[in-house]
C-alpha cells in the first residue's frame, strides 16, 4: 500500500487497490470522516480571529482601544450607517443555525452545529474572502422544541454587529417562518444557503444540462422529487426562469402536488408547498412513474439512497435525460446505475463523483457580492444571476456532460459572482448605485487571493501544523479494519 | 517638527515641542480620537476570521465540511461536553454589550459598540491569544429602553457557540441583573469586566502601593468614591482580602453609605450598595472632606475629571497616602495635582501617566486560565488570585511608587495569570482537576506567543498593510490646528 499523501490526492487510488469499487465509496466516506475526528481534535477546531489592522507598537492600543476609539463610538452613535465602514461588519457573515437539521445528520442539538457552522465559516473566508462567525445556538423551550420565535429574536438582536445572517441547517417547517420574517425584518440580507443557495448551484447545472442536450427551459418536462426548502425554491427559480408550470410535477413524502392536496391547503406551515401545488400539475398526475415517463428532467433532493429513485423510473425518461439526484451524503441513486438505466447527464451533491452540485460554489460569492455593494436584501433575481455567472464561467472553459458545473477549486469563479450580484443588486434597487463590475470584481478578486495565501502562510509559517501522518495512517488503518469487517 | 514616527513613538515629544504641559494632554487624546477615526475607516475594522487548521488542497474540504465533519456533528451530539474539543469553541469568548455604557461615551446605541469592542478582542488575541466575537446587541423594547432580560435571553441562547461570555459597558442597574442570572443559569465562565475585571487590577496596585508604604491591607482607612459596578466590586473584593469594614467608607452620587441610607434599601436595583451600606461605615460619617480626614486610601472611579476630586481633600489624608484617580478618559484629579496635594503613590487609568490600572492586564490571563483549566466560571477568588498574580509579578521585576503595576506590554504576566487562575479554579472546585501550573503556562506561553508573531508576520507579509504615512501626519496637522484654536 501506497503512502497516503498529506493533500490526500492519492486517498482514491489507495482505496480502489484494497476495495472493490462498491465498497470504495463507503470506505471513503468512512475514512473522511474518521480523519476528521481526529484532524478536528488535533486543531481543536477550525477558525480563528487574529487582527486585520496594524499594531505597531503597544501605542497603537491608544488607536484601536481606549481613549482613541471614542471617535469611532461616537461618531457611530451619531449615523448608525458608519457602522459598516468603522469596523468588520461589512465584511462579517453570522453562520446560525439551531441544529435541528445538520446536513445528513438530522437534530444534532445546538452544539452539534458546530462542526458545520464552523467548516462554513472556513469555506466563507477561503472561498469569497468574507469574515464569519458560526453561532449555533439553543432555542429550546422548556419541552425542549425549538422555538422558531425565538431564532428570529436572537438574529434580530444580532443585526447591528453583523453585515449578513447566513441561515443553515433549521428544520422544517420552522425555517420559512424564521426566513421569511427575518428576510421582512432585517435591513441586512439573510440568506437561507439550503433553500436559495442551493436552487442558485441546482439552476446553473441545469442551464448548462440543456445546453448540452439542446432543450429549452421553457419547453422541458421536469419533476422535482422532494418539496422541502430546496426543491420549493428551486421550484421557484425555475418558475422565474421560464418553466412551464403545467410541465412541472413535484413530489413530497405523500405524492404529486396538485391543486385537490386539502392536506397542504389546511396545513399553514405548507403555504410554500400549497402555492406550487395549485400552479403545476394540471392533470393531476399521481405516481412517479407516470411523471416520469417522457420527462425531461429530474431534481431529486429527497431521502438519502441509493434505493429511493428506481432505475426502471428513469429508463422511461425522454431521451437526453437530465437527472440531478442530490440527497446527501448518499443521492438518490447512484450515477452509474442512473447512467445505466438511460440518464443522459446525471449530477449528484458528492465531490467525489463528476458534476457536484455544490452550495460552496454558491454562498461564498453571492454573500460576497451582497457585501460589496451594501444590499440590504438579497433578492431571488441576485441568485439567479449568480447561477448563470456560475454557468457562464464554465461554458466558457468548456463543458462536457461529465462536467456541468464549476468546482469550488476554480478560485476565478467567485469574484465572476460576486460582481454580479452586485450589479443585480443595484438595478433592483436594494443596493445603492454607483459601483461598478470592475470594481466589485477586483475587490473580491484581491480579497478571495489574500485569506487563501495567508492561510498558506500561516501552515509554511507553522502557525498551523501540520498533522502527524500517523494520525492520518491511522484512520486509515481503521477505515480498512472495519470496512472489510462487513 | 519632527516626522511622526509610524510606532507613535514620538508623538509624546512632538506634541511637546508644540504646546505648553497643560495643553499636551489634551491634544494628544484629540489627536488619538482623530487618528482612530481614519484607521478604523482605512482597515474597516480591526479584526478578521481566519482558519487555525490546515487546508493541504481542496481534498480537505471534504475533511474539514461534509461528508467527514458529520462524525463531528454526532460526536457532539451524543455527548455535548465534546464540542469543547472538537470546534473552537474551547478558545473563543464572547464580548457582548448593549452599548448602553460605552467606555466614558455613554449610550451609543447598540452598533456604537462595535469599536470598542472589536477593541476587546483584538486584545483578548493579542494579550491572551484568546479568540473572541464582538457582539453589539440591540436589546431596545419598543419604546427604545434597553431591556436587561433580552441580553440574558440572547446570552443563554449564545451559550453552546462560545467558551466564555465577557459581558461589556451595560449600563446600571441592568449590569447587575444581567450578570448575576447569567452566571447563575450558564455552566461557561460569564465575565463583568467593569465589575470583577476592574477590581483585580485595582487590589493588584492597591496590594503593591501598600508594600512600598509599609502600610496593611487590615489597617488601612479607606474611601471609595462612587459606588458603580466596579467600586462595589472592588469593595467587596478588599472586605474578602482582609480590610476591616469599619474602617471603609463608600461615597455614591448623594453621599456616603450607611446603615440609614433608606433610599438604597427601598430600591432593588440598589441592593449591592445596600449591603455594603449595613456593614461599613459605622460612625455614619457623612462628608468626604471628613471621610478623607486622615485616610491612607482613596480609590476613584467616579465622574471624568478634572476637578471631581479637590487637592485639598487629599491634603489632609494620612502620611503616605494612596490616591487612585481611574474615571476615563479624565481622571478625577491630575497625577500632578494630587501629588502636589501630598498623595505618595497616584494611580489612575490612563496610559499616559505612570501606574496605569488597565484592564488590559487583567482579563486575557484570567480568561485564558478559565478557558484552559474548562473552569465553568470565574470565582472572585480567581480574579483575586490574578490580582496577586500581577503584583507579584511586579514585584518580582522591581516596584516603586511610579511603577506599581505590570503594564500590558510585559508579555510573560499573562501566561504567570493565566496558570494561578487555573489552579485557584481547580481549588475552588469549578474546573477538573488534573493539569498543573506548568501545563497551563505553557500551553498560554504558546498560544500568546503565535498569536503575536502571527500578527506581525501579517504585516510584514503585506496581508495587512502599513497606513499611508499622510494620514498619520494629516491627524497631528488637524490636532495641531483644533487645539491651537481653543
Amino acid at each position: 500500500m501506497d503512502k497516503l499523501r498529506t493533500d490526500l490526492s492519492n486517498l482514491g487510488e489507495i482505496l480502489s487497490s484494497i476495495f472493490p469499487e462498491d465498497q470504495k465509496a463507503k470506505a471513503q466516506t468512512y475514512f473522511l470522516k474518521k480523519l476528521s475526528l481526529k484532524m478536528h481534535e488535533f486543531y481543536g477546531g477550525k477558525m480563528q480571529s487574529i487582527p486585520k489592522a496594524g499594531i505597531f507598537g503597544f501605542n497603537w492600543f491608544n488607536v484601536w482601544y481606549t481613549p482613541g476609539v471614542s471617535s469611532v463610538s461616537t461618531a457611530i452613535r451619531d449615523d448608525n450607517s458608519l457602522s459598516f465602514a468603522l469596523s468588520n461588519r461589512s465584511n462579517l457573515v453570522a453562520v446560525v443555525s439551531d441544529g435541528t437539521r445538520v446536513l445528513g445528520d438530522g437534530d444534532c442539538t445546538p452544539a452539534g452545529g458546530l462542526g458545520v457552522m464552523e467548516g462554513k465559516a472556513m469555506l466563507m473566508k477561503y472561498l469569497g474572502g468574507l469574515d464569519a462567525i458560526a453561532l449555533c445556538i439553543n432555542n429550546r423551550d422548556r419541552s425542549g422544541r425549538p422555538d422558531p420565535g425565538k431564532i428570529i429574536d436572537f438574529v434580530k438582536m444580532l443585526e447591528p454587529s453583523v453585515g449578513a445572517v447566513n441561515l443553515e441547517d433549521i428544520s422544517q417547517p420552522n425555517c420559512y417562518r424564521v426566513l421569511d420574517e427575518l428576510r421582512t425584518e432585517c435591513s441586512i440580507p439573510v440568506w437561507h444557503d439550503d433553500a436559495q443557495g442551493t436552487a442558485c448551484v441546482t439552476l446553473a447545472g441545469l442551464i448548462n444540462a440543456l445546453k448540452l442536450t439542446d432543450k429549452s427551459i421553457s419547453s422541458v418536462k421536469t419533476v422535482l422529487f422532494g418539496a422541502g426548502a430546496s426543491n420549493t425554491t428551486i421550484a421557484s427559480f425555475l418558475l422565474q426562469s421560464g418553466l412551464d408550470p403545467d410541465k412541472l410535477i413535484i413530489f413530497d413524502s405523500k405524492g404529486s402536488l396538485h391543486k385537490n392536496r386539502e392536506d397542504l391547503k389546511a396545513n399553514p406551515g405548507k403555504y410554500k408547498q400549497w402555492t406550487l401545488a395549485q400552479k403545476t400539475n394540471p392533470l393531476r398526475v399521481e405516481g412517479i412513474e407516470t411523471a416520469l415517463n417522457g420527462a425531461d428532467v429530474l431534481i431529486a433532493l429527497s431521502t438519502p439512497g441509493p434505493n429511493t429513485i428506481k432505475p426502471e423510473w428513469i429508463s422511461h425518461m425522454a431521451t437526453k435525460s437530465i437527472v440531478f439526484t442530490c440527497a446527501n451524503p448518499v443521492p438518490e441513486i447512484y450515477p452509474h446505475d442512473a447512467q445505466q438505466a438511460g440518464a443522459y447527464i446525471v449530477a449528484t451533491g458528492r465531490g467525489d463523483f463528476p458534476n457536484q452540485i455544490n452550495n460552496s460554489c454558491g454562498f461564498p460569492g453571492i454573500l460576497k457580492g451582497a457585501l460589496l455593494s451594501k444590499a440590504t436584501k438579497i433578492t431571488d433575481k441576485m441568485a439567479i444571476r449568480a447561477a448563470h455567472a456560475l454557468a457562464d464561467f464554465a461554458e466558457k472553459r468548456g463543458i462536457s456532460p461529465q462536467n456541468i458545473v464549476p468546482t469550488m477549486d476554480e478560485a476565478e469563479v467567485f469574484p465572476h459572482e460576486a460582481a454580479e450580484v452586485a450589479i443585480q443588486a443595484i438595478a433592483d434597487g436594494v443596493a445603492p448605485s454607483g459601483l461598478t463590475y470592475e470594481q466589485v470584481f477586483q475587490r473580491a478578486s484581491q480579497d478571495i487571493q489574500n485569506a487563501r495565501l495567508a492561510t498558506q502562510k500561516l501552515i509554511q509559517d507553522g502557525f498551523i501544523q501540520e498533522p502527524p501522518h500517523a494520525l492520518l495512517q491511522h484512520a486509515l488503518q481503521e477505515t480498512i479494519t472495519a470496512i472489510k469487517k462487513v
